[in-house]
């Protein structure tokens, strides 16, 4: 099975999520700045969760470039993906209804635990069909950043229940690891592309292949 | 004509219908893990519809990977699939407005008929344009699994009438049966380009065909 | 300039307009079937207007089957047609609010007039960039059916301000007139593949450019 | 990276954010055209916007028509431009709300302003990528048009403090600018094919470069 369809229903569910949590921001009554103001929070927490979902866009598109089969799992994992993603503009509007009370944020923190987590099962289904040898398994390697974001959110949840403020910045914080692109698979792409032309880069590059990581 | 467009129409329909769910979900004005626990049968509700679109989605592309030609009657047999599945949302919202009470869940399981018999008539109409001895036709076979959802919904309708969480049962039965997914056709696929490999896969293979369904 | 992505997205907007208008149909409170009864005309003005953006999605679908090239004119003029097609939901939302009163009916005339205008002015659009000589020039023809439709919506028009059931009526007839996939494409297209092989049709086939359409 | 999935995505979003504008148009109780009135400016608005948002369409159209790579900074680039884009529908939505009051009328304008901003951006980040001597860094050229169009926002919103229906105007007059197709790069495109053809453009026409622009 190609990629190219399961890659264009994820365009559209992601392009859709992105787009409905702007029908949250309820227009004001009142023509004058004042009356914006309010929105003003509202507006930083679209513009979080809009980074979130690009963010995952962007991954899911790295991904998919050096993925060229999937199986039926694949789809599944997919889909679970995607079910957790389209919570994110729930979880969005509670936090603003409230203002950053702390049951809301715990539960903005477990929507991207549970977006990471699927995100996790998804890149583990299509390693487990590529191969340990694939381009994809080499560039995801231990997957650091990965472990490193879901200890983030669980930090971020048990902060929120104490100090939301203190949660929301956990949560700011894992966006801005990821906010750089993942540079990982570009540069295995790359690689591989070198190798291929020299055909024995171990004795031009003695550490090519975990040095530049 | 070819298939691509109908694809992207269709997945552009489905990602729409699988995401509006989420707009039904009433962000709770209280911000206290009390106010979402109200919302546990909604979100369940929404689960199930999400896996019953996603069963459609990937039955559709599991179809039209064998498919190579589609014609008007093809195209408005999938808009005719489309409709009804873009009741879901409707239906599914009717059902938690009302916690399961028994026209609602009835009607849920009418939608779900409905889509499932128009599901069978797209797959028919691509059948008699593909002819029978096409992959299609021999991975879809005698469509045990089409006539016996068929056969679950009807029972599940009945059953709403008189215990709706008995009805609703029976919907969760039949997402089980298809979240497996279907491998007739991927075995089907398999199948034939191994015959194409060895020319006389009777000789080798004597239960060939039907053995490893 | 290719096709490809006007194609995209216009199947994106279309995909969106024919599912949002399921949005407008307001689950009711009580579950029961009599609740449910009231929304039977809505139901049946859905399923009119879903059949009415299929057929445009139909039609532009097997145009651009035989369109190769667009132009910046053709662009405006295809975003000319989603602008219209978008106000149908609209449309049929006031029709359905108003129980067929008379300047709702008459309004939902007015707006399938303006889509079938600017249709039309794709069309032409197409055809002053391909020549009168391309398949699709040939295709469309006079465009019978065509100037039938706009006709037919002027009279519907009109009787929707005397009986709107008359109205309507006339719109459900130019939806049945079209629900028949528009052959003269198709044809063409076998037709000048015919042509193609044999090299003097005009000789086998005395009247064979106009007898089949 | 290829530019495909991005061009995908970016028609899905603006495909939904073109749509759901309609969404604010609220269908009127009374059924009779002086109910139909007061939405006489709201439509007016909504073909504003639409027009906007075609406008931004057809151009990236036309960019990405001659942008063969992406880099992870294009997609981030592209992604804040669809978040501005995004905000359009809430902007319409406030101006209608309030006939076209001060504060709203300008917001509007600074949407535009951020829109022509971050799409300037992705122009840049693009050329960057693809080099000075590119198809598209000299489509652009010193991209007149552009820093234009930021003068006549910056104007507008300065004009709707002072009276409002002056700088809708600037709006318009801007809108109208744009809606000529972008010539240049089809311009460029034809330029450079024909360069391709005869080898020594400069001898037969000497000022060939920068004389059709």
């Amino acid at each position: 099975m190609k990629t190219n369809r399961l890659e264009a229903f994820s365009d559209g569910v992601i392009a859709i999520i992105i787009t409905i949590m702007v029908l949250e921001l309820k227009v004001p009554h009142e023509p004058t700045l004042a009356a914006l103001k309010p929105l003003g929070p509202q507006v930083l927490s679209y513009a979080l969760s809009f980074i979130y979902l690009g963010i995952y866009w962007n991954n899911h598109h790295h991904m998919f470039q050096v993925s060229h089969r999937v199986s039926g799992g694949v789809l599944w994992a997919n889909l679970h993906l995607l079910f957790w993603l389209s919570l994110i503009p729930f979880a969005t509007a509670w936090v603003d209804e409230n203002h950053l009370a702390s049951v809301p944020t715990a539960l903005y923190g477990v929507t991207l635990l549970m977006c990471a987590i699927s995100y996790s099962i998804l890149v583990r289904t299509l390693i487990g069909l590529h191969g340990k040898e694939s381009v994809l398994a080499r560039a995801i390697g231990d997957d650091r950043k990965g472990w490193l974001s879901i200890g983030c959110y669980i930090v971020g949840i048990a902060l929120s229940c104490w100090r939301p403020w203190a949660g929301s910045a956990a949560y700011v914080i894992v966006a801005m690891i990821w906010l750089i692109p993942d540079r990982r698979i570009e540069n295995t792409i790359r690689r591989d592309e070198r190798s291929r032309i020299s055909p024995s880069p171990a004795l031009s590059h003695p550490n090519g292949e975990g040095g530049a990581a």
